[in-house]
């Protein structure tokens, strides 16, 4: 799969002396079953509290579709996810939560976080 | 944008000695987009405890009305009603949340507090 | 107002080497409002751990009504049906949240607590 | 009140010999109320059977936001919204329901018809 | 009981040629009962096709507040409401719900409708 | 069983002129299985057009009371209510549903109705 | 799969004289896909009329629990409940409701209705 | 958009002499947008009541699957799957609801029905 | 009232090194008003981490239905079910929370806890 | 009962150098009761941050539909499951929640953790 994160736009942090949260909810995530081909559906959760940038929504929303045809597994694309966005905006804390549809009657659920180091 | 922090009026908290929680909800928020001139649309959640003020609700109404026609980014109008309102009343604690409908098939919640030092 | 302490009575805590919790929801209260004289409508949710004594439910629900002709600010009574009671029952510890229905667009709660002090 | 059914654009129905209903709810109207000037908030329910035209749904949308600064009451915005559709659609059948936030602690929906006459 | 018609105002259907529907939802409705003194709380559900007159909603709100200190049943109020509005308004149809709080372990709700005879 | 009509009182229905709908929704209806002893569990809902009388709330609460140590069927019971309602009120409509708790997995709902003939 | 109607029992209807409707709904049902032997789940809803017998509960619960184990597909053990019941039970009017779980992120609703002959 | 209607398969109906009603719900479609490319997401709900034959359900999932990168519209998707489902199935009856996401502030949903006409 | 451990009987802990919870709810408790011979109706629901011993679930229901003649206070019996259960099986954990119905407009909640001292 | 982490197969952890949640929820579970024979019937929630292998999806499946015709109680089966998983994936935490279905008017939940001990 190529490197995604050229399709990821941010722009400058007007609050950066305070820390806040900032959510994106994406109820219409589809990627492919590296295994059967089958499309999987999911809905994405960002949270983030950023430092010096934002993510671009519209370029969010791009970001995500270009998965549409790619296959890959739940774990992996949450991973790869937030390590997309950790590396563009370089975030304070960074949280992908994604909820995937039921695939033999069991429906799935994958969370992982950033936080960044203290120095 | 002009300065809106003289359309809040503010009455005498009667029970300074005392912690409480003042929360208003305010479901009819709307902006404009600045990029696009679109309409906005949020549900506006403020959470305070006051010390020696508390907001009036009735210009607060009138507060949130005056973005009505105003180009603002998610981030900024969530954490400008943050500040003006902490300016105006100083309280002991705040947070604003601001939960915008979908655009783009995502929607965004962004969360701000304040927090008064201790001396 | 009068003073209101006098319609809530008490009964004896039969299990008081025990820190329980005791939560009573009335989602029938009714007050006026101070400045325009127009009825204001709020659920009233007392939780409290008892010491000595315990509200008695019936005398609580005509405390609750005794209010219905009275103008009184939100916060002021949701701090004085706290006061009240503590200063009636002698609690370990109470909270107060009362929630608003909408006025001008916007609907309110108020939570209120009180912490017995350790001797 | 200027005429508004420029906005309104439409597309050739490619399904003409069958009935068949389309619904589209868009839960981001506001307009002024004309006597106060105070901003009213609705969800705008289109329900129609289309004849030779259907309704292109940006322009639509863009001709819902064209009230936004107009002073309308609930009746006649409601009645106005399926005038307008009507004359541009020519449907054979169409329905509005506007469901209004609340004012005075009263919620309010308008509910209109329209059924093309048989010849 | 004092006539409480009075109270309602109206004004003029701008669109009498069409049969429509409006609906007002009131959820602050309170009397008392008669028998015991104790208030009763409900929800009324207001829904009429108008004729040449509508209800004005300031004064249904204030219609509806005039009954805080009556003494009036179920059955009752909820006719009574029906046929003062039928009496200041002439419908073509009128509809009032009224739902009741829990008394006795027992919830309420009465229906009672209008409809205007065909001459 | 004893004949538990005599519980029931009924008033004068002050709009016999008119077809109107009250409904009484009891959830802490409870009996007995007759074969297992066991307690069985239900909400009952009463609704009914009156003719000449109305159940009195009060002695409707005890006379569903009064089944809480009786051996009695489902089906029974259902039927039971609504011909010892009708014997005592002479409605022109009633029903009465009958939604039991779960017995063995399975949830059971039961709905009987009367309607007066016309003469 | 053998016959199953020797499991269920009946009791006779106390009042034949009105037609009235018994709903059981079972939501723990289980039986195989006959080409992949993987457990389908559903739940069941049995609505009848009765004329001069009912079916008895705990029978209805161990006919269900026979399918445990048994290769059918969802048309025709839906039909098959059916076609048992009525002809054990002979009543005026039964429908079968099986709202089956997710297979193939598809989830799926059969109702089969059977309406007794005038003679 | 090439003929799809072979994706479909079907088996025989085994109660052909039952009307009775089958609905799958298919939450997980996903097709473009012919003018901008952009995906939309629908539920697709189909109703049918069978003839002689029954849709297979698996080669319906793929017939639904193989829409994923084809550029349709709302109104011509929704008829077009019914045109193939009526076309491959012959069925007594058939209606698809297609609820599609929001786009602009605003959802939609067609509904379309089949009934075979009577000889 | 008479001593009611000796209806509840207890089975061994298969894994008593590990904490883990048991939640079991009831929503089928009632008990009788000892003021006023009324009955109550609660849901009661019980958490514990067991020791050496769990509670069999049918001597608990049989336990919890022993209640159903008895006078008894709110505060009482969910005090008293925690001392019961407590005795008899000596957990590490225990949690009672009752939920009573609606009685003078106003439902309430008793939680008690229990938590074993460290040796 | 044999031994069933046969059944059980992992894959890889691509990210072992993070912490992170993956929640599986399964609906469908079925075994039977040691007791009586009955059918239970359990959603069951797998929540885990894997080391070094997780849990292949398919194998899971097939591995709770293993329990289908056991014999065996709430408290063993929830604990099983935890201790096959574990055994087989040697996570750094799980936890399994196991929600069981209405017996004797009685639903129950039980909850069981594994903490990894630190070297």
């Amino acid at each position: 799969m190529k490197n995604k994160t050229g399709i990821l736009e941010t722009f400058e942090n007007q609050y950066p002396d305070r820390d806040y949260l900032i959510e994106h909810t994406a109820p219409e995530f589809t990627s492919l079953c590296p295994k059967t081909g089958q499309p999987d559906f999911a809905t994405i959760i960002l949270e983030y509290i950023p430092d010096r940038l934002c993510v671009e929504l519209k370029s969010y929303k791009l970001y995500l579709q270009s998965y549409r045809n790619d296959g890959i597994f739940y774990e992996s694309v949450t991973n790869r996810i937030l390590d997309d966005l950790v590396s563009v905006t370089q975030p304070r804390y960074m949280k992908i939560t994604a909820e995937f549809g039921v695939r033999g009657g069991i429906s799935s659920v994958i969370e992982v976080e950033y936080v960044k180091e203290e120095k």
